[in-house]
Order: structure tokens, then C-alpha cells, then sequence
């Protein structure tokens, strides 16, 4: 397919190259920066572009990568070319879309990614939704070019998955800021902590996560988590997370077996 | 090695096999559940034994691997031996052994252990403390048969280590739970964040956690963290835990570059 991208972010980045890398054309990349726009554009040999009026009509689709408060700005700009017009945001309705257009659907990309690394994209799910039946098609075949994991996600699926999401990827990730910032404060190196970070991810790909907490919340080990309450009076922020996670654990772990 | 182990629960489990991998005798399998001690004792063709005054004193070290608040107890009756005693916590100190024994030791593997799941037990940290050279001497060389990852750790680091890993494991765990259960009130398959799950894991192996932050929170997204939270009103715990947890990753994002 001749695809233009829209944005010039980490999600636009990760698509732009899987797509140019299962064969389609990258027309043109827009962002409002120009140089953002020039640096994505040469990676995937496509025309960079800075201002909407440029935009070339010889394209099938326009995949809208961009902040979510500016995804029906581009809608609107775009809707007159009568390609069809896609957004890759979890919080973003596909009804949002239709107000300006009929060709309209969603390629939500269920993955956190980083400009610095590299990521196997066909593990990626994709999560699809169409106005009609006709661009569900399209949808299907384009994100089967570069996915093995395709999902139909209606919008508001999709918000609580983009919700779920930030538990399971954003608050982790925080929490793993905090056990690097506890350990850089007594010179530990947070490369001790590595092994235990991939198999708590690699356990639940295998097992729920309810079935598998350990740790002295899951035991009901009131002395150990008060040693460490105490440990922690110095950062009574990092106190209160300890307080209500580790409360959030013993709600949970209402009988049943566990692995303690 | 002569290896006795005192305890059949998930880190006893996972290193008496590493163990006895490794070429050394397990003696003995110690606990007081002796159904739980002859499995154990099965897989590394030791003797099961539930009572402490069964004790073979032909063995070279006690490993003792229970619950905290039992490990005393256990040095207690080992101690007449004079052979080396180590626990594997990581919240125990050494001198509470140096109390009866001076031949104490600790071998704490910092990694998280399911009796489901098998380890790669040369990639676990292994943190070592010794209350003499000699000992120290003797737990490096056992510690090098199983790990290749061996750290020297005092007790006030072992502790905060501890305390870390509750952070980088326990928790994220939790949070993958509550996205779990999110999802599963919505009938869509927890498979669809495993990808995330594990890139989130795997990014953190080269990269500082704070500088790959991604989500609402770090992007000061108010519009999409105020619909999170309209998302959670039937759920006030976790809507706590999305407010904790958000102002948090604000709070850490003080300038400077961010994945967003």
C-alpha cells in the first residue's frame, strides 16, 4: 500500500519501519517539525513534510500517529483526500473520526515503545476497528504485513485496554524507577535487580499473576513490612505506595493457592 | 559439597536443584511438613526428614531456607554441629545467627521463585555474606557452581536490596493482576498485554527505567488521566492506586529527556 504517516513520534517511528520493511511505500511523513519529520522521512525513504498543504493525494491511507488532542485537527485536513484515514491511539474514539469522514478506522498498536530500541513488531497485538466492512478489510490485510497478533477492538474496549495497559506496563516501569532510586542511594547497582524484573514479566506470559505474587504482602508478613515502612521514612511518597500495594495484595489474595 | 537443606518451600525448592545439578550431595531435606520434605527429597535423592532430631551431622552445611521468623529456631538446634549454617533471607541479619554460631553465612538469591516454573539458576544474583574469611571463602566456591552472578552484600544492603525488589517484582506483579482483572471484567484475554509485559522488562535491561517512561502520567496528559479515573469509579482502590501511582511518574519527570 502507498501509506502516509502522520507524526513523527515514537509510535509513527515503529510503524513507519515495520511498514516500510514488509514492502509498502511511505509517501510522505508530516510533523509539525520539520526536522523530526526529515529524520523519520530519510529512515524510510519517503518526502518529509511540515505543513498539511503539502500533502500529496496519491496515497491510500493516512495513518494518524500524533498527541491525542491533535489527532481530529489532522482529521479535518485530511478528510477532503477521501483515503482512508486511520488513528493509532487507545483513547481516541472511532465515532471522534466519523464526524468528518467515512473512510475511518483504527490501528492501535498495544506495545510501549522507546526511539532508543528496537522492538520484534509481529509480536505487537494490533488492535483493528473499522467504519465499514470494506476498510476492515484493508485493515486486516495491512496489519497482517507486519503483525501476527490482530485483535477487532471496538473504542470502548480499547480505552479499557489502553487503561489496563498503564497498570501493566507505565506503574510498573515507575516502580522499577523507584527500586533503581533506593538502590543508588546505598551504591547498589540496579543491574542486581535485572533477573528478578524479566522473570516477574516472563512468569505471567505462562500463569496469572494473582497465582504467582510473592512476597511479604502476599505471606501477611507484618513484621517484615513494617521493617520496611520503617526503612522508608525518609521518602514518606514511597511509604504511601508501599502502604497501598502491598494492602491491594492482601485484598487479593483472598485464599486459594499461591506461590508464597 | 555435603548440603543440607532445612525447609521444602519455593527458594529451597529451586536451589536444592540447582545443587544437586551442580554436583553436590544433598543429605538431607528437612521440614516439618514431611510430605513436603519427601518430595523435595525425591528430586534431589536426599533423605526427607520432619524432625530436627533426626539430624544427620554428616554434611558440610546447613542451608536453611523457611520463613523469617523461623530461622532462628532452626540455628538454634543446628548449631551443635559446628558446620557452616546459612539462611537465604533477604531481610534476616547475619548477626542475629552470630548469636549462637560463628560458622554463619547467608547465600540469598535474589530472584523470585515459583514451584511451577523453572529458573535459569546461573542468571539469579547471588548475595553473599560470611562472618569470616574462611566461610566467605567456602560459600564463593559453592556460590560459582550454580551462579554467575555472585554479589558480596552486608545485611543493612541485603535488607534494602529486599525492600528494592518488593518494588521491581511484588508489586509490578500486583499491577499486572489488576490490569488482569481489568480486562477479564470486559471479557478480553490478559494475552493481549503479555507483549507489553515482557518489552517493558526487557527495556529496563539496558535502560535507566526514568528515562524510558512512557504514558499519560509522564506526558502530563490530564484530559487522559481524568477519563482513567472516570473509567475506575466503580473500582475507588485502584482508582487510588492510578492517582499514587501517576503523580509519581509527575513528581520523578523533572525535565530532561523522556521517551514519551
Amino acid at each position: 500500500m502507498r501509506i502516509t504517516l502522520i507524526g513523527s513520534g515514537n509510535v509513527a517511528t515503529h510503524l513507519a519501519a515495520a511498514l516500510k520493511n514488509a514492502g509498502h511505500r511511505i509517501v510522505q511523513v508530516y510533523s509539525r517539525d520539520a526536522q523530526h519529520a526529515a529524520l523519520l522521512a530519510y529512515h524510510v525513504g519517503a518526502e518529509a513534510i511540515d505543513n498539511l498543504a503539502t500533502i500529496s493525494p496519491d496515497t491510500d491511507i493516512f495513518i494518524i500517529s500524533v498527541k491525542d488532542d491533535a489527532i481530529i485537527e489532522m482529521v479535518k485536513a485530511l478528510a477532503r483526500y477521501q483515503k482512508i484515514i486511520v488513528h493509532t491511539s487507545g483513547a481516541t474514539n472511532l465515532k471522534d473520526l466519523l464526524a468528518f469522514t467515512d473512510n475511518a478506522g483504527v490501528l492501535y498498536p498495544l506495545q510501549t515503545f522507546s526511539k532508543t530500541k528496537e522492538v520484534d513488531f509481529w509480536a505487537v497485538p494490533l488492535c483493528i476497528e473499522a467504519a465499514n466492512d470494506d476498510i476492515k478489510t484493508d485493515l486486516e490485510k495491512l496489519a497482517a504485513t507486519i503483525s501476527n497478533n490482530i485483535y477487532h477492538v471496538n473504542s470502548a474496549d480499547r480505552k479499557i485496554l489502553h487503561l489496563a495497559a498503564v497498570f501493566a506496563c507505565n506503574f510498573p516501569n515507575y516502580l522499577y524507577a523507584v527500586a533503581q532510586q533506593l538502590l543508588a542511594g546505598h551504591q547498589m547497582n540496579f543491574d542486581m535487580l535485572k533477573p528478578l524484573i524479566l522473570e516477574t514479566a516472563q512468569k505471567v506470559q505462562t500463569q496469572l499473576p494473582a497465582s504467582v505474587q510473592t512476597g511479604p504482602a502476599v505471606r501477611n508478613d507484618v513484621v517484615t513490612m513494617n521493617a520496611h515502612l520503617q526503612m522508608l521514612k525518609a521518602e514518606p511518597y514511597w511509604q504511601e505506595i508501599y502502604t497501598l500495594l502491598s494492602q491491594g495484595i492482601i485484598k487479593n489474595n483472598n485464599g486459594g493457592h499461591r506461590d508464597k
